[in-house]
C-alpha cells in the first residue's frame, strides 16, 4: 500500500499511547473529533464539508465507553495487522473477523461506525488501511499505472488492457500512473455509456480517460479520479443523467459528501459537470420523464444545500424546477448511437 | 462476435421471409414459440426448462398484432445492423434508440419483452446479437483468452492480467479460451471472497478459475462458465451464502431459469453447490442469523420447485427448515482471515 508507513506509524503512536496510560496506572482516554452534525461545516476555503473543533472523549474509565473504547482499539489492531500482511478486508469481513477475537457489534452498521472513528481519530481514510466496500466502479484509458500490492509489485498494467474495462479494487487503487497519452478524465454514470464510448473509441477522439460511476461511486473511486487530476495533471468532467440525483453524483465528486468531512484528499473543486443539464434536454430536445415528487423535493433540499450556493448550481435547479422533466444520458440515442460522441460530448468539450 | 455469421443470417432470412410475404402481396406473419408459463416445462433430460410446442402467431393483418409485429421486425434490423458494424449495445440504449426510427415502446420492460421474443424466434440469445445488460460479473485465474472485437481482433489477454479481476463485458464473453493451467472454476457470491480468494492466492493453490457472481449473475457469466467448463473441461464449484437465496443462484448457473426456458447453452448440469449447507452451518459452527418470513417462504417454494426434486437438493431444503437458520459465506472470517481457504475450501474441493 503507498502509504503504509505512514498510516502504520500512527496506528502503533495509537497503541503505545494506550499501552502508556495503562503502564501508568491510568485509565487509557481517546479524543475524536466529533462528526455529529452540529460539528460538520462546509468551508468555502476548501471547497469541502471539514469538522469543527468540538471533540468527543472515549474514556476507558467510564462504564458506557468501555465496549466502543475496545472496538476501537480491536479495529486498529486489526488494520496494523492487515497492512503488516499486506492484506485488504471488505467492511463485512471486519465485520465478522471481530468474533474471531470475541469484540462484539450489534451489527456492521456498529462496526462501519468504529471504522470511521479510527478514520476521524488517525486522519487517514480506511482505504489507507486496506479496508474496502465491496462494490467498484470501472477505468479505460491511455494510462499506465504501475502495482504496489504484493505478488504485482512493480508490474505495470496499460489501462486499455481490457475493452471492457478495468474494475478500480484495492490494487488498483494503490497502483501509481507512470506514463499517459491522455488529457481530460471523462467520468460517466452509466455502464451502457462506458461501453459506447470505449467502442466508439472516443477515447481516443477524446484523449479521455473514462471512468464508469455507476450512480454514486466509492471512495475508491473518486481518489483515483483525484490522483490521475494531481499527478498528471487532467481536468476532470462529469457527465451523468439529467436529473437532481445525476447532478449530486457531480456535486459530490467535486465538494465531498458530509459524512466524509473528516476525509481529506477526496474532492475535486476544479471537476465540472457537464450535462445532462435541464438546458441540454431543451436544446437536443431529449426525450424525457416528468418529474415525480421524490425528485421535486430533492430539488429543494439541494437548493438549500451550501455546496449549492454557486449561482451556476442555483441556475441547474431553477432550470430543472421551471423544467419539471429530466433525462437519462442514454436518451441522445434517439439520434442514433454515434449522437452522443460525434455531437453532444464533441460541443461539450470543444 | 463469434456466432455473428451465423446470427447474420437468421437475421436476414427473417428479414426476406417479410419481404416476401409482401411481395406476394399478403400480409406477413411469424410464428414465434409461446414464453407464457403455460407453456414452460422442464425437461429432466435437458435439465433444464424448455418450451412446449405451443406457438403463437403475430399476424400484420390483424390491428392489435401490428404495434408488436413492427416492434419486433426493428429489433431485429437493429440487431442487424450492430453485427454489421461489430458493435454493441445496452438493452436501455436499444430502448432510446427506438425513438430514432419512430418505433414507440411504452416502456424498457415492453422492448426487453420483445428482445425475449427476437431470441425466442432466432433460437439465438440477446448476447449473439449484440445486446447486454449493463452489470457486469467478474473474473481472475489461469487463463488466457483471445479477443475476437473489433480493435482486439486476435490480442490474448491473461486473466491475472489484473489483480482485481476482469469484467466480464461484452469482450470477454465473445473470446476464446487459448491456453490454460487451471483445474476447477469456483464462482463464489460476494465481491470480499473473490478479492481474498485472489489475495491469499488460493486461485494457484486450487488451480481455480474465480468468477465473482454478485448475487444472480447476469446470463453472460453464465456463458463464460459454460465455455471453460465446455472448452477447458474444467468441472465447475460454486460457493454462495447459507441460504435459500444462495443456494437458488448455484441452482439456476446449474438448471437455469423458467424466463431463459428459449436459450441453449447457459445451464451447467454438472456443476456443484458446494455451500454454505445447512449442515456447514451447524458443523463450522458458523455465526447466523434467524431465517426470517421471506426466507422460510422461498423455502416452501423451492420444495415444490421441478428443479429441486432431486434427495440432495430436497435435504438441503429440509435442513435450512429444521435449523431455521442462515449464514454468508463471509462467516467463515470468525476463525481468522485465511480459515475459509485452509480449511473449509481445502476441505470442500479435497
Amino acid at each position: 500500500m503507498v502509504e503504509s508507513t505512514n498510516t502504520r506509524d500512527i496506528l502503533v503512536q495509537l497503541g503505545k499511547k494506550v499501552v502508556q496510560s495503562i503502564l501508568n496506572e491510568e485509565f487509557p482516554r481517546l479524543e475524536i473529533p466529533d462528526r455529529s452534525t452540529d460539528n460538520i461545516v462546509f468551508d468555502p476555503e476548501q471547497g469541502q464539508f471539514v469538522l469543527g473543533t468540538t471533540r468527543v472523549m472515549r474514556d476507558s474509565s467510564k462504564i458506557r465507553h468501555v465496549k466502543s473504547f475496545a472496538q476501537l482499539v480491536w479495529v486498529a489492531s486489526f488494520a496494523k495487522d492487515l497492512l503488516d500482511a499486506s492484506r485488504t478486508s471488505s467492511l463485512r469481513d471486519l465485520y465478522y473477523s471481530s468474533e474471531a477475537f470475541g469484540v462484539k457489534f450489534v451489527d456492521q452498521a456498529e462496526s462501519d461506525r468504529i471504522v470511521a472513528d479510527l478514520e476521524s481519530l488517525s486522519g487517514m481514510a480506511r482505504e489507507d488501511f486496506g479496508v474496502f466496500p465491496e462494490e467498484h466502479s470501472s477505468v479505460y484509458g491511455q494510462v499506465t499505472m504501475r502495482y504496489t500490492v504484493p505478488g504485482y509489485l512493480g508490474r505495470e498494467v496499460d489501462l486499455t488492457v481490457s475493452p471492457d474495462g478495468l474494475p478500480i479494487g484495492p490494487a488498483l487503487m494503490t497502483a501509481e500512473p507512470v506514463k499517459s497519452n491522455a488529457e481530460i478524465v471523462l467520468a460517466v454514470e452509466c455502464g451502457g455509456m462506458f461501453a459506447r464510448l470505449i467502442e466508439t473509441r472516443a477515447w481516443e477522439r477524446f484523449k479521455a480517460v473514462l471512468i464508469h460511476l455507476g450512480g454514486q461511486p466509492p471512495r475508491s473511486t473518486r481518489r483515483l479520479m483525484r490522483l490521475l487530476h494531481d499527478r498528471l495533471d487532467l481536468p476532470v468532467y462529469i457527465f451523468t443523467d439529467g436529473d437532481p440525483w445525476g447532478m449530486h453524483i457531480a456535486q459530490v465528486i467535486i465538494t465531498g459528501s458530509a459524512n466524509a468531512a473528516h476525509i481529506r484528499g477526496l474532492t475535486i473543486p476544479d471537476a465540472r459537470w457537464i450535462g445532462v443539464t435541464p438546458e441540454d434536454i431543451v436544446e437536443y430536445s431529449l426525450p424525457c420523464d416528468s418529474m415525480n415528487d421524490a425528485d421535486i423535493k430533492r430539488l429543494d433540499e439541494l437548493a438549500l444545500d451550501s455546496r449549492y450556493t454557486g449561482p451556476e448550481w442555483q441556475q441547474h435547479i431553477s432550470g430543472f424546477k421551471d423544467l419539471r422533466r429530466k433525462a437519462e444520458q442514454q436518451a441522445f440515442s434517439r439520434y442514433g448511437m454515434d449522437y452522443v460522441v460525434d455531437t453532444y460530448l464533441a460541443d461539450k468539450l470543444a
